[in-house]
């Protein structure tokens, strides 16, 4: 009731603030007898890692999984995963002079509002850190519905966009996940420009899934497109959700939409089809600017870093809805 | 598990068929002792009825809320308020031919996919008359948080725009939601050529809330803003959603969004900070278009209809998360 | 979060106060495409009807089902199923010297303290007629789990015993549910001179379950067992729960345990294990004694219109844990 | 959905496998702003601990818990708090033959029905281990209703009966919580006898809560006497529940019981009247008999372990209800 859970029959409960000892995350209904890969999964909570990506934050925060239960001979037990990660790279004292201060859009001064207490050492509770909950649970989503491709990519960032739908979901798109890989260097330049500014910007991206059963998504508040919203303006920086051709729909006559291919994005009433899933969310510019956003912590632009957590939540929800739908076929 | 429920402390459960005996709505969580006005629930149904703005559907679908339990001598009494509304003005056989036809952007198909076996007749469970239930959710939301506004309007409908955010939220806007009420003429105009085109448009809905408690929403997943996206993508032609400067924020630097006022919507950190909640959302234009969008019975725009729905959404959440919150004020 | 949810795979929502409109409940969660016969759902409700069994109130209250949602063409659709019972042939007036009263181990006195008002005609909400929503749900619930046999019966009523555990399930109880059918009389005898007496009586009552598939129940909190006892524990008149050998464990050595056949009622470590499922329930008398218990309306023995409601709550509890189980087997 | 969770507005999620990493449990719904005491929380910790109690397990588990998350600077921070209990000194060959055993009474059996595939080390997710969630979460259920005393002790252990309800709830009960301390040494040499002989037994234990707050409990199902017997069966060795007079009641006649003080054990309509709440439960002895059961590990009876169990598991159902009831408050 206090929100840090998610999913019903595959759900995550995260706890953790920034600063303290660690994150972590519970995983309760992951089905027994798939087989986990530590390295795998380290492999996905890396790519959310500060430091990898030029123009993103230079924290090494070394952020090194550690299974504590629900795994046994490497194999799920169908019992609930825990999964922490320390936080030993914190310094906690760069933070002192946030405890009197509210960032813009930050949760800083709601946070006090709302428990009239906070932790305000790099953000607490609500740090992107948290997000790292996100990835693990991501991680394990996919090992129930191994045959599903999903992939998020940067369709807008400054003056690089990229309008076409991705065709191939296998390629590799780092480290920008942008799809015009050749542009990798004006990015990065983009980037170090805007950092040296002391400046930030928002985006766009993409998702894109393919080979999704069939059925899944239940009228009428739980229809897929309503659960994938939510999952994904539960990332902190989200400020908008579409699917399909989206905002685009507002000035479209109903013959144009019945003309258009796949124009529900892979869902129809709310379920779905079997057709490619296409959604669209926009990233607020981070709201760290000035001179604090020159110092080394500080990314211009967060989205490279959240595609994980974006794919992550992706997957969230169809292995809960996969298990929902299964579970009432007798 | 099947869907059909929203809310944590503040629940409702909807039941029913387009063309079964009733529709109806189970709330659970309405504190006991408050004032009910049958009049006031029925004026919030006859709000959503066809028949009633030129150039919505001509149904007369007669909707009498009934309330069967749950409110004794005027007050609630703490106990689950159901309300039914019954179907009598159901043309079945109208729809004889839909047994076998899948709308584009419809739940006919899908619901195959995943029921195999649908009431076909008006879209069954499908309908848009589903909605009623969250009108009648929507009246009792309401009664848990009255000083609270909750205002709903077209922004954008085919040629018409109104860009600035409403400032008075007290004003009558009937019958099209559209602030600017001396556009009727042309409105209602553009809607019946539409309609004697056999065409149908989309359109942009914003919301404003005004005197909403601070505090509300709860991270890490239960964000308000999470919450109300679900609430609002569950309504089956919504297919976006964004808050504050929404989707302009994905172009914008983060100097640029510091420097605008309520650039977040009266969400941060997906807790309600006590400034103006404003939210915009996309409805797709309804499917049925050529020959059949002719007939009396189908809307050209279906938006008009759907304003009250939106407002019982936005309420429900409200409701919601402020009960939630008063939970842990020990 | 108000208490009148029950099941979380196969859902069970109960609404109705004794005296308003109607009694009713949504049942979510029944898969799509099985048969419902509306005569079946009659006879168990008239099971439990009052009138029908000599000792037991004489109300005709003329229960009959109405469905209002969720079945098509004889068939379940996957969509909520509403059912309703009109509440047509209560006398108010006969309780309105109750508006004041508290009768001892009711809810009258509680009712007030909790919600600060209530509708006080007939119980209200805290009537025994609210049981009806679960023989309801109990039906549907059968009809997920077709092969399962439940039977409830009296085990301890006054001086009549029944220690052996049932062995033919089959075998038809009526009308006092005790297996002894040749005392039929002496029960009637019993129960009418109780009532002259204006006397009640409590009782025990045992439930065996066959052919239940195994690997029901979920550890650590949803064990079976623990899942039973608070389905059993929310009728109104149930005291005690126990479950195998039950209360003589605590008398009992290890090793006279280990050497008894079935000594855990088909549960170990909270999931079935395909044995004969045993539990037994104690009911407390009823509450109205002296000249009042002498009225027609009153039962002197309660369990025999009981033994329905519990039946339907051990199928809901089957039910729900089949489904839950089933999702994961993938 | 996996059955690791507990409560709903306070609520703990457990996880861990005996010989895993660790034991743990994330506790959600605790209010901000409450003071913790690590020493507290250890104390409630080694009550439970094996080897301080002659005649329970000479195992020296040293379960230190370490806070994870959830506390800052001594206070709550209402974000959600991990606790986890490293395994360190599990001897997991010990267990080696366990892999094919399956003990009468313990899940070792259902686990592979259920999963097929387990921990088979120490009971692996089925071992009492798993019970220390349940203690962590009691403490913080305490900080909510700091003013409620909650008290379980032994009434039946072999031939020692305690039958009167205890008054003085303040009096220390160790180190076998009955309440004739004076019996001390009797006890201790019955404990080693059984122990000897490779043997076990039973018995039952009693709760009494004072000073509840009145209008706990939500009808119809959870009712607090449902959740209550939940609670304590979903205890693995646990094996009946009855409240008030109990299973008495079964030969009880109306007019006894309407003249016996406090009947009902503090609840009516299950709903707490502010009177003492009486609870009883019976534990079955444990399975491991023979030669076996005379090696150090092994409790001839659990039940003196058991009791901050019981006692966690009874506060965390009335801070659940307690924050329920609170949130309608308005």
């Amino acid at each position: 009731m206090r929100g840090n859970s998610f999913g019903k029959m595959f759900s995550l409960t995260s706890f953790g603030e920034s600063h303290g000892p660690a994150m972590g995350v519970v995983i309760d209904g992951v089905p027994a007898g798939l087989s986990v890969s530590l390295e795998d999964l380290q492999r996905e909570l890396d790519r959310r890692a500060p430091g990898k990506i030029a123009g993103t934050t230079s924290r090494n925060e070394d952020d090194k999984a550690v299974i504590l239960s629900g795994v046994f001979e490497g194999k799920t037990l169908g019992t609930p995963i825990a999964v922490i990660v320390h936080n030993t790279n914190q310094k906690s004292a760069d933070y002192d002079k946030l405890k009197e201060e509210h960032r813009p859009g930050h949760a800083d001064k709601t946070t006090m509002m709302k428990y009239g207490i906070r932790d305000h050492r790099g953000g607490g509770r609500s740090s992107g850190r948290e997000t790292l909950s996100r990835v693990v649970a991501g991680y394990f989503a996919g090992l129930v519905l191994p045959q599903v491709k999903v992939k998020a990519y940067v369709s807008l960032l400054g003056p690089f966009e990229h309008k076409e739908i991705l065709k191939d979901l296998s390629a590799d798109l780092s480290p920008y996940s942008f799809p015009d890989t050749k542009r990798n260097d004006e990015i990065k330049k983009y980037l170090e420009d805007l950092k040296a500014q002391g400046e930030s910007v928002g985006g766009r991206v993409r998702i894109v899934v393919e080979n999704s059963p069939v059925g899944l998504g239940e009228p009428a508040f739980d229809k897929l497109k309503a659960d994938f919203a939510k999952a994904l303006l539960s990332i902190g920086a989200v400020v908008s959700f579409s699917y399909g051709l989206g905002e685009e729909m507002a000035q479209m006559k109903g013959s144009a939409v019945s003309n258009t291919a796949n124009a529900f994005g892979g869902m129809e009433g709310g379920i779905s089809n079997g057709e490619k899933m296409v959604m669209t969310i926009t990233f607020k510019p981070t709201s760290t600017v000035g001179d604090k956003a020159k110092e080394g912590r500080h990314d211009p632009c967060i989205i490279p870093r959240a595609i994980p957590v974006v794919e992550a939540m992706v997957k969230v929800v169809l292995a809960d809805h996969f298990l929902r739908q299964n579970a009432y076929q007798i």
